[in-house]
């Protein structure tokens, strides 16, 4: 047993979707998210600059006492050296190796999806991920760059036309592959799973990226003994770099009222 | 007659528009454009922050022996304190400024729309720009946030679908209130002009920040006596504080090959 939080990072908001199924997955868990609200995207900044502030953001979190540390940023994760991961004081799982098992283990064909942002698919690390671990896969990857604006600005009620229009678009050739098993490579991606769901079809499992570190850092505790004890309120304490308003909004969008909590301003650069 | 370059700036890319009518108006000037594409976007910022920005942009383009600075940013141009450009060694323009003159002389009915991002809205600096100039003007603010991303992604074309549903549903209050002036309070959405005037009707002049800034900068220089030579050359250098490579294609989407030109990354924290 242990009431330490457990520490949840990422660039921005998306990485809500993995505080999320936190909380519906370990609701006596506290947990600490920081968002790097005021540094956000990652993904177009050098794998030095990334690393920088990987590094900062994790020394935050550590100042929270906390005791796992879940990256719910596939850039930050593609990034952050395995060697380094293994030096810090407590156990660390990514979104990035989280969903590519899962892919991995839930694919027939061999043949899988890998949606994100330009700088994930650019980056190439799903691809190389799934190739680890499944020699032979066939990983077909697109970028959906339309897809975080239309979540952060609200076009996720189902059947959408907007954000229907540009998932047909954007999964065209995805479709033509006939994958069965695509990657939601964004932690954004979750809020409108329906319609990439309806666009795909039936027979193509969707992996969250968020849900499945959520499950390696469930597993991973409840092995260590590390599980906050029976009884425990849990609760989500959030911290970002910029200020709280424009995120609260986003609170809101990801998480709803149940799981809502403070939200603090983190000079992050002084970490 | 002088042959030091101008200076423009911006948080990103959508200064390139005011670059694009430079070139048009002043097809003999060197041009020295900087966007901060490492630390875009500045709207979400306290006005210290983007104060403490706009300053290093601004010494940046000093140290590049500019002889006029334009801010092609609305949020710079809303935040630079009047004080503070007066005390510039060079003559300073920005959009705000440029933008709500056009209007406030455009007008005939005294009904004038905005439409900009969130943060830009959000600061009335345009609402209150336009009753300082026109006592009893009435202003209609919209903000517009999917236009950006749209922008930034191509969907530009003449009737594409997705922009013109989107304007339809942002366009409804202003059209509603029956306004003869809309100023595009964002410097990207010159791009989805031929759209936006669509859903407007053609009652309705639309005014572009870019072009009327550009405007500004070349009667000013010109009273000055600050042009350069006829025969010169002309060209436009171009500078980032993020990798180039996603630039290049902004360059493409926004000027065109014709204004193209050398695009080199600035470190902007050690100006």
């Amino acid at each position: 047993m242990d009431e330490r939080p457990i520490g949840v990072f990422d660039s921005g908001v998306g990485g809500l979707t993995a505080v999320r199924e936190l909380q519906a997955l370990l609701p006596r868990e506290r947990l600490v998210y920081f968002g790097d609200t005021g540094r956000v995207p990652y993904g177009s900044r050098s794998p030095e600059t990334i690393l920088q502030y990987a590094r900062q953001d994790i020394r935050f979190l550590l100042s929270k006492n906390v005791k796992f540390l879940l990256a719910a940023c596939g850039t930050i994760s593609s990034v952050l050296p395995t060697a380094y991961a293994a030096t810090l004081p407590v156990p660390y799982a990514g979104v990035l190796d989280a969903a590519a098992r899962a892919a991995a283990q839930a694919t027939r064909t061999g043949r899988i999806g890998v949606i994100g942002t330009a700088a994930t698919i650019r980056s190439g690390s799903y691809a190389q991920r799934l190739r680890a671990l499944l020699p032979g896969v066939q990983v077909v990857a697109r970028s959906c760059p339309m897809f975080v604006p239309l979540v952060e600005n609200g076009y996720v009620e189902p059947g959408d036309a907007v954000t229907t229009t540009i998932a047909r678009e954007y999964l065209a050739p995805v479709r033509a592959a006939h994958v069965d098993t695509l990657i939601l490579g964004c932690t954004h991606y979750p809020l409108i799973a329906h319609i990439i769901g309806q666009v795909m079809g039936p027979d193509v499992t969707l992996i969250d990226p968020g849900r499945e570190t959520a499950l390696v850092a469930s597993r991973s505790l409840a092995q260590a003994g590390l599980l906050a004890p029976p009884g425990a309120a849990g609760g989500t304490d959030y911290y970002v770099s910029d200020l709280p308003e424009g995120f609260e909004a986003s609170l809101k969008l990801f998480i709803g009222p149940q799981g809502a909590g403070p939200v603090e301003r983190v000079a992050i650069e002084s970490f």
